[in-house]
């Protein structure tokens, strides 16, 4: 599965110093080579190994839960605060972090009223409405059912919103792109569930809802119910985390965020959706003929770069990885393109084995920085032959200056374009539009 | 990767409960008639749904770093604490968990001197010895070398040891197999910095150093180091945590967990192996003719049930799933058996995919209980065609009464039989020898 790592074959493949994604995966080496006049490590003396400070004294005590180190306190969400006073989303720090997976801490959160304190032994999920029988699930029976576990992404419909700026916004990758994220979720597939209720044959949606006090509400077609929909009870191995639902969320792989409804205490089935604000109004688009784009499932096939990127400073000419994430709701990543040079040549990366459907894949490539100009993008396809649309085509599809009601703050959803980054010779990452 | 589960073929397969696996992989549907007569769920009013107390009011704040429900207080890592006060290992609560990974805050650790608040600013790596120029890298230098990404499970060579025991030890699967916990890691591949460094043709092994305070040491053969040796910078997404090395550890997928040293500060190229205390005697098992088995390397297949386990108490005749956790440091695991009568008739485990090299392989099988005596257990078998021996044959090549030096506090390392779990009439589950 890991392939052996060394850069046998250093050609560039495009223009700007992108090289071979193959040589990732051959035996053999000239990486000294390669790598030689830029000196990203340092000749040393052997002996005598000085002890570092730490060194000389016992370590700290070891906790029973264990947290990050002390030093990655900047690793953390950023915050957005609504009105009322409370945290509205938390981003993950793309920038920061590094392969597939994103750390339970860090997931990203939408929310309208906090961290319902729920007590896992009394809550319920009541399944009713056009179904045999209605039936009340408890946590203790459900873990009873047989389960199943995956790795999925979750991707908020508002994300990437910023990208409809007039103007490149000069922020991180995590204010950007940092809700969505990707975590391991274990628990009972929805239609193990419905079997035991049975399901009319008239019922074609179900009505999901949450047990904060805002009971967010939305409306799932029954097919997406039968087909991969998961009540998730873990998460990264132990129990779903609060921001993420505790004690148990809809898991819809790869729809929308918010139809992953959290704290999941209620699935009625029913003849029609039930057009609740959410779905009406807050991730609805208002395209420029004044139609209304409702009922938005599907992630769009996306990708970005995290590494470089804004926050970063290149440290001098020489060799670098450009590596990103890529991911869609219609299955695998089956390729990611990159561009040096603001999307004139390309070159293919390396997806980082084992490639999952509805999963983040990381992508990877080897970059030979000459120290000047440059503009870096990645543009991914997936296995449904779908690709990333450029930015003028959705701005040619959604208009100038798309909008949605004022409450989210952003211009509007639904955005999955590239990301261009330009380097600067002396090594500062900005964001460009290309 | 997820099949739809439905459990349509619900034939027996083995004695005293275990259904066909292959129920996990079917359309159709006969779960609630599989079901029925055991009210796992409870039939339900639909109307009115009261509201609980925690939707009657604003949930509590989201912060920038998550962490578990205050519900789950008790889902934490069991503390061994050593003549010295500090914790010497912390092991896993399998029972508490489920999927494929480990929490990065419940991965076990085994250290003799705490957790040292090592600066990742003046942290450096030395390479040095029988090589051609010996280099010390930072860890700015290292981020800007190619990485990996790869789930992969460390497994201490303690790991078990309670097996040993005379008499089945009444304890908790987190007690008696507690020490192997499997995360997604990313880093530089070693390889990658041995190119770079030059290999003398008389190297043989390597010496691997930690920055502890007790700077913990393992010499690793070179082959191992040029296979799938990596330097590990990143654990589940985030940097490596203090207890698993930060700000770098060396990864040796499949290889006994010391080896995988943290906080590596230091490798050296040699001719001979180092001979420290840990691959001479803590990690050395004295056999009955008194020959020393020195130099395990490699984590043989394993396999245990973690649910049901000891702590968890049935509730009532009916359908439950087993389910556990396989791994092998020698690849993929191929096949599970489950037994219910104490190894007496056999059924295939389904196996969760996808199923990885050297990583956890959650296997789980439909079992309906008959409410009378079972004995659950498991046997694995890996795709280098390598299985679990039983614990007959384990004792007699290790003795009645293996021993190591007192240190470890147990009676001897590198269990891998089975375990049995037997469950009393009344629901109970403990631990027996069969």
């Amino acid at each position: 599965m890991v392939a052996k790592q060394t850069l046998t074959d250093l050609r560039p493949v495009a223009e700007n110093g992108l090289l071979d994604r193959r040589a990732f995966f051959k035996g053999g080496a000239a990486l000294a080579a390669a790598m030689s006049g830029y000196s990203l490590s340092k000749q040393a003396a052997a002996e005598p190994l000085e002890d570092a400070e730490w060194m000389r004294t016992l370590g700290r005590d070891v906790p029973a839960y264990g947290q990050p180190s002390p030093m990655e306190g900047e690793v953390i969400g950023s915050l957005v605060r609504r009105s009322w006073g409370g945290v509205g989303n938390r981003r993950t720090p793309h920038h920061l972090l590094n392969g597939t997976l994103t750390p339970s801490g860090l997931h990203f959160f939408v929310g309208h009223s906090g961290l319902p304190n729920i007590d896992p032994a009394e809550h319920k999920l009541l399944i009713h409405g056009l179904v045999s029988q209605p039936l009340a699930f408890t946590l203790e029976s459900l873990m009873r059912y047989p389960m199943q576990t995956r790795m999925t992404y979750i991707e908020c419909g508002g994300n990437s919103a910023p990208m409809y700026s007039p103007e490149p916004i000069q922020d991180t990758v995590q204010a950007l792109h940092g809700m969505s994220s990707c975590s391991e979720w274990t628990g009972v597939m929805l239609s193990t569930l419905l079997e035991e209720t049975g399901v009319d044959a008239q019922a074609k949606w179900l009505i999901a809802e949450g047990a904060e006090s805002i009971a967010h509400t939305r409306s799932v077609p029954v097919y997406k119910a039968l087909d991969d929909a998961m009540i998730a009870l873990y998460q990264n191995g132990e129990r779903i985390r609060p921001e993420q639902g505790y004690p148990m969320r809809l898991l819809l792989p790869g729809w929308e965020g918010n139809m992953n409804v959290k704290w999941l205490r209620r699935i009625e089935l029913t003849e029609m959706p039930g057009m609740t604000a959410a779905e009406i109004s807050s991730y609805a688009d208002l395209l420029p003929n004044n139609d209304v784009m409702m009922f938005n499932f599907v992630n769009q096939v996306k990708s970005f770069i995290t590494h470089p990127s804004p926050g970063y400073m290149l440290n001098g000419a020489g060799f670098y990885e450009i590596s990103g994430i890529a991911y869609s709701g219609r299955g695998r990543i089956s390729k990611v393109m990159l561009s040096a040079d603001g999307g004139r040549t390309w070159a293919q990366a390396a997806l980082q084995e084992p490639v999952l459907s509805k999963s983040f894949t990381r992508f990877r490539l080897p970059w030979r920085w000459d120290g000047g100009p440059a503009v870096l993008q990645s543009r991914a396809w997936d296995e449904a032959g779908h690709v990333q649309p450029t930015r003028a085509e959705i701005l040619s599809w959604r208009g100038e200056n798309p909008t949605v009601p004022p409450v989210t703050g952003f211009p509007s959803h639904h955005y999955n374009g590239p990301t261009s980054w330009a380097i600067a010779p002396g090594g500062e990452v900005s964001h460009v539009y290309v």
